[in-house]
C-alpha cells in the first residue's frame, strides 16, 4: 500500500459541514492502490457506554495526476464524532489510518480512541455555508465604461465615439449607470441573474481601480439616485448585484495619499500606507520607491490594512454600500495581498449586517487559505477555468486537464466549491474568443463546458455577441450592441446555454461529477441519480461518435449526431 | 517518483512566517524515495521584469511512517513570493512541482508562472507569532483545591484533614490561593516562571469546572485581594499566571440556568444554552436530556456560544480579569468542542487590549484547526506527550514513537510548535509515575524527553516530590510536603532538569532535531550548530554504552558511562 499518498485533514475540505447533522468526509489515497476504504464512526461518548461505531464504504471519487479521492456523506445521530479508516489496497493488504498515522488492522487498535480522528463538536456555524442564491446564480460582468451609454450629459470632456478607434488605456466612451439600467431588460432575456460591476467609485481612470472616492459615483456614470434605480431594476428582474472595491491600494488621488504626500510624516494618513521613508517618492540613486504599492506601479500605494483606523473606514465604505443601496455582494481587488487579519474582521462586520451577503476575493491562484475561516465565501477561481481554454487550444493533455480540473475542485469543501466564481474571461484577461483563435466552435465549447462545473459562473459583458478582445485595455472595447447575423446567433447560443444551466441548478451544483477521456474525445457527466447530463467534447482530428442515449439539448459541429473535430454536445438523459 | 506522497500547502504550516521577509519553507515526500530538493522563488513582479528566480537546497527533515520533510529557512528580499520545487528521485528522474500539479522539468515549464505556487503577499500579522515570552516558560499546573491550604478560615465546612484518605469525587482538603502565595518561594526555586492555574472562580466542586459565578474568586479559595497577591507575587518572581476558563458549559448552580429551569421558556438566558424541548429535563420515557451538555451528564448544560449576548458576556469575563488583575494567560476548557466564530472573536478581543497574552485550548487530539486563524496560539499538546509513557512502557516501538512524534511536530507552523503546552500529565490523566509503574528512573526519563521537546513544557504539582496517583479522582491528591530523601532527590533532579531547560530554552525552540534508532536505544539530538544536546534512552534489556562525547549534565541507571536497561543520560557536547 503506498501510505506515502494517504491523507486526510480534519476540520478541512475533507470534513465539510453540509448542514445540520451532515457532512461530507473525503480521504486521498495514491491513484489506483486502494481497493476499497471503509470509515468508522461514531459518538466518542456513546461508543465508550457500548453503542458499536457505524462501518460505512466510502465511493471512489475524482482522482489527480498522482491521487485519488473517497468521499462518503455522513449523516450524523450526533453532533460529535471520532472516525477512522479501514483501507484496503489492491493486493487485499489492510491498513487503519487515523490520526495518529497507520495502524495494524487488529481488533485492539480498533478499540483504541486515540487512533481515531476527531471532530469533537459539529456547529453549523463553522460550514461558513456561502448564501444559497449563490449556486443559483449566473453573473453578467460589465466594465461600466464600455457597456452602453445611456446618459451623455455625464460623458467626459475627452469622450469618443461609441466603438471607434483602437481601444487605449486612456480612452474615455462614455458608459454609465443609465446605460446599464437601459438594458436590465436585454440581460433578463439573456437569462442571467446576478451583476458584477467592475469599480463605480470616482476615480480619474477608465477602470477606477484607483479609487479616489470610495463613498460617491464617479460622476461620469451617474449619480446614488441613478446607482439606486440601477439596484432597484435588478432586484425587480431576479438580479443580484455585486460592487467591486478596491482596498489593497488607493490611486494616487485619493484625498489620503494626496495629504501624506502635503504633510508627509505628519499627515494624519502617514499610517495608512506602508511608508519607508519620507518624503514619499522615488530613491534619487536606486530609483525604488519608498513605500510599497500595487505591482511596481507609483500611481497605487499600497493601504496599511493593520491600522485600525483604516479598518474602519473600509468597513464602514462597505457597510455603507450594503445599508444603504441594498447590494448584495462585494468582490474585492486584489484580495491575495492584503492581510487574513482584516479580511476576518471585515467580513464579520459584514456578515452581522446582512447574513447572506456573497463576499468574493480577487485571486489568481489556488486559494485555500483565503476561503472560510472568517473569510470570503469564494474566489475568483482562475485555475479551474483557465485549463479550458487550454484544453480546447491543445495546450494540456485532456489527461491534465481532467487531473488539474479535480485537483481545483477538491481544494474546496463542497459548498464553497459551489459558490466559486467561475468567471473563463473578465476585463483582466484575453477574451476567450480571442484566446481561442476565433474559433466560434471551441468558444461555444468552451462556455458549455464551463457550464457543466460546479460553482458560479460569470459570462463577461459582449460574450453574447461574440466580442473578440487581446490583453488589456483591448479586452475591454465598447459592448456591440448592432451584432450581425453570427453575433445573434451567438447571443441565442448564450441565452439557451444559461436557461439550461439555470433548469439545472441544483444538479450543476451537487450531482456527481465523472470525466472519460478516450483518446482526444472528453465526456463530463454529471447526474443527480434522476436526470444525467453528458458533456461531449471532440477534441481530436477525426469525426466521433457519442454513444450516449438521449436528448441533444445544445451542440457544435454536430452532423447526425457525428462530432466533427472540434465539435461538441451537451445530451441530456 | 511517488507523486502521491508529495504535497505541499501555501499558506499553512508548510510556510510559517517566522519574522519579517523570513519564512520556513516545508515539502513533504514519500519516505525514502527523493534524493534531494530545489526551491526555486522570487518575486512575481520583479521575475516578470528580467530578475532571475533565485535556487536554493532544501534540507531533509524530520520522517513520519510513510512521509518525509524538506525545509527550507527563506529570507525574501520583498514581501511577495512565487515558488515552485525542483523533485529529483532516488533514480535521478526530475519533476517540477507547483500549484497546478506535476509539470516536466523543461525550460518552458519553469517559465510558466501558472506552474508556481504563490505567496503573494507576506504580512507578518498573519503569521500570527505567539508571545515571545512562552518558549521561555516552563509552567507549573496547580489544581489550587490541593495545592496548600495558606488560610484555614475559609475552608469548607466539611474539609479533611490535610492529605487523609483516600481522594474522592467530592473530596475538600482546603488548598486555597494563601496557600500558593506562601509556596511562591519554593516554586521560584524549583525553576519554574509559569502558572497555571486550573479554575478559581466560584463552584461548588472542588475542581471547580462547573463554574457558578465567572467573575467571583471561589470563598473557599480566598478573596480578590488574595488573587491580586497571587499575580503581582508571581510577576515579582519573573512567573506569568494563567487562569482556566470553562465556556464550553455552565454549571448547572449557575444563575443563568437556574433561571432557565425557574422560567423556562421565558427565561432571558433560554437561548444561552442548548435546549432542544421545554420544560429542560429527560424525557420520562427515552431518559434522554433535552438539551446539550459536556458529555452526557445532566449537570453542565452546554453553552451557545453563537448567542451575541453569550458572546460578549464571556468576553467581558476574559477581559475583566486581564484589565483588572493583569493575569498573561488563559486556558481554555474543551476548546474543541466550541464553534471556531466565537473563538475568532474572543480572541481577538483579548489580543486587542493585550497583544501578548497566551491564548491556550484544551483539545486532547491534533488540532490544526484550533490553532492560528485568528484562534489560539497554541492547543494542550496531548498527543505528542502521551507516546513519551507508552514508548517507556514498551506500548510503542521507538519506530512508533518517532514517527508519531514528528507527525504531531509537523502539524502546525513552527512558532505555534514552540508555544504548544506540552503537558505529559494533568489533573485530566494518570500521574506520570503512575502510569509508569512507579519506575522513578523511567519517571526522571520521560521528564528529560519531554523537556528536549519543542514546546513550554509543564510540570504537574506533585511531580518534583514523585507523586503517584490514579485516574481521577486519585491523580488530585493534596500535594506532599513532607517528602522523604527519595521525594527530596527527584526536587533536585526535576530543578536541574528545568535549569537546564531554560539555559537552552533558544536551542530548544528552534534547533535542529534529530532522532537515531538502534535497536532498543534511541538518541534524540537537538543542536544549534554551537551547542548539541544528546538525550540517550535504553529502552532494551541490555546495557548500552552512548558513543558519544560531551557533558553527562543529568542521568538515571548509569554507570561509568554505561546505561543499564531503562537508563538514560542528557549530554551536552
Amino acid at each position: 500500500m503506498q501510505l506515502a499518498g494517504i491523507k486526510h485533514r480534519p476540520e478541512s475540505e475533507d470534513t465539510a459541514i453540509l448542514a445540520d447533522h451532515q457532512l461530507l468526509l473525503r480521504l486521498q489515497t495514491a491513484l489506483d492502490d486502494v481497493r476499497s476504504v471503509e470509515v468508522l464512526y461514531g459518538d466518542m461518548y456513546l461508543w465508550q457506554d457500548g453503542t458499536p461505531l457505524i462501518h460505512a464504504q466510502m465511493q471512489l471519487g475524482l482522482a489527480t495526476q498522482s491521487n485519488q479521492y473517497w468521499t462518503l456523506p455522513v449523516t450524523l445521530p450526533t453532533n460529535r464524532m471520532v472516525y477512522a479508516f479501514l483501507i484496503t489496497d489492491q493486493n487485499g493488504d489492510t491498513m487503519g489510518y487515523g490520526e495518529g498515522g497507520f495502524f495494524d488492522d487488529t481488533e485492539t487498535n480498533w478499540q483504541t480512541a486515540g487512533n481515531y480522528f476527531h471532530l469533537p463538536y459539529l456547529h453549523l456555524s463553522d460550514a461558513e455555508l456561502p448564501p444559497t442564491w449563490v449556486k443559483d446564480t449566473v453573473w453578467y460582468q460589465i466594465f461600466p465604461e464600455r457597456f452602453a451609454n445611456g446618459d451623455q450629459t455625464n460623458d467626459p470632456t475627452n469622450v469618443q465615439p461609441w466603438g471607434q478607434g483602437p481601444v487605449r488605456r486612456d480612452s474615455f466612451y462614455g458608459g454609465d449607470l443609465k446605460g446599464i439600467i437601459d438594458h436590465l431588460d436585454d440581460l433578463a432575456e439573456l437569462g442571467i441573474n446576478g451583476l458584477y460591476l467592475c469599480p463605480i467609485f470616482t476615480s480619474p481612470s477608465n477602470h477606477k481601480y484607483d479609487t479616489v472616492d470610495h463613498f460617491a459615483i464617479d460622476p461620469h456614470f451617474g449619480t446614488k439616485a441613478d446607482f439606486q434605480a440601477l439596484v432597484d431594476g435588478a432586484h425587480a428582474r431576479g438580479m443580484r448585484v455585486m460592487l467591486d472595491a478596491v482596498f489593497n491600494h488607493f490611486g494616487d488621488q485619493s484625498p489620503q495619499w494626496q495629504d501624506v504626500i502635503k504633510n508627509g510624516r505628519q499627515s494624519r494618513f502617514a499610517d495608512w500606507f506602508h511608508i519607508h521613508d519620507w518624503p514619499v517618492g522615488r530613491d534619487a540613486e536606486t530609483g525604488q520607491l519608498n513605500y510599497e504599492t500595487f505591482a511596481t506601479g507609483a500611481a497605487m500605494p499600497k493601504v496599511n490594512t493593520q491600522n485600525s483606523d483604516v479598518q474602519d473606514y473600509l468597513i464602514d465604505v462597505t457597510k455603507y454600500w450594503i445599508e444603504q443601496f441594498n447590494i448584495d455582494a462585494w468582490r474585492f481587488d486584489v484580495a491575495d495581498e492584503v492581510d487574513h487579519g482584516f479580511w476576518r474582521q471585515l467580513c464579520g462586520a459584514l456578515r452581522a449586517i446582512k447574513p447572506d451577503v456573497y463576499l468574493l476575493g480577487e485571486a489568481w491562484h489556488s486559494s485555500q487559505a483565503l476561503v472560510g475561516n472568517g473569510q470570503f465565501d469564494a474566489v475568483m477561481n482562475y485555475p479551474l477555468t483557465q485549463p479550458i481554454p487550454a484544453l480546447f487550444n491543445g495546450d494540456l493533455s485532456l489527461e491534465d486537464y481532467v487531473g488539474k480540473t479535480n485537483l481545483e475542485l477538491m481544494m474546496y469543501r463542497q459548498p464553497q466549491q459551489q459558490a466559486m466564481f467561475n468567471a473563463i474571461d473578465t476585463h483582466d484577461t484575453l477574451r476567450l474568443l480571442t484566446t481561442l483563435n476565433g474559433d466560434l466552435v471551441k468558444f461555444r465549447a468552451a462556455l458549455t463546458l464551463l457550464m457543466l462545473l460546479p460553482g458560479s459562473p460569470c459570462i463577461y459583458y459582449g460574450t453574447e455577441v461574440a466580442m473578440a478582445g487581446g490583453a488589456d485595455p483591448d479586452n475591454r472595447r465598447c459592448m456591440n450592441w448592432q451584432p450581425d447575423a453570427t453575433q445573434q446567433k451567438m447571443t441565442d447560443f448564450v441565452q439557451r446555454l444559461i436557461k439550461f444551466r439555470r433548469e439545472h441548478t441544483e444538479l450543476l451544483a451537487s450531482g456527481q461529477l465523472n470525466w472519460q477521456v478516450s483518446g482526444e474525445y472528453l465526456t463530463l457527466t454529471r447526474t443527480d441519480g434522476q436526470v444525467t447530463l453528458h458533456g461531449c467534447f471532440n477534441l481530436g482530428e477525426t469525426t466521433v461518435q457519442p454513444k450516449l442515449a438521449g436528448t441533444i439539448l445544445l451542440d457544435g459541429g454536430m452532423t447526425e449526431r457525428q462530432l466533427a473535430p472540434g465539435g461538441f454536445a451537451l445530451i441530456k438523459a
